[in-house]
């Protein structure tokens, strides 16, 4: 069994409202020397051990996980404890 | 300026809906190999240097980015790039 972690975030530029909430947020809270929150999804894939492990993840993230047109994603791979 | 990459999960034992869609939906793009799905919240936080940030980013999470009672956090500290 392998654990895969997938970290997707917004691109460069693509505005992030709810960064810009949670960082008002934390303003509020007196936390001044917050320059700059951005928010995005992170995964735990259970996976069962196939030969193109690296291959089958791309294209989950691909096809669902990701939304190519604002999000990047990227990955690690360890051996599920 | 440091980066402060922040990870929320929920706790072990707290049902994950969310995370259920998710496997369902991979299960039924015949991904069946996919054990388990747990989705969770990823922060970029850019701080401003301050002696600290430790102290501060523990507060934060309790404060307001983490819900103690249903998510775990963890984070790492980087210096900006």
């Amino acid at each position: 069994m392998r654990k895969v972690k997938i970290y997707i975030t917004l691109k460069e530029g693509v505005l992030d409202p709810q960064g810009k909430a949670v960082q008002n947020s934390l303003h509020s809270l007196e936390y001044n020397n917050v320059a700059d929150v951005r928010i995005g999804k992170y995964m735990e894939v259970m996976l069962e051990d196939s030969d193109n492990i690296e291959q089958q993840v791309d294209k989950m993230c691909d096809q669902l996980l990701a939304n190519p047109v604002i999000e990047d994603y990227s990955y690690t791979i360890e051996e599920a404890v």
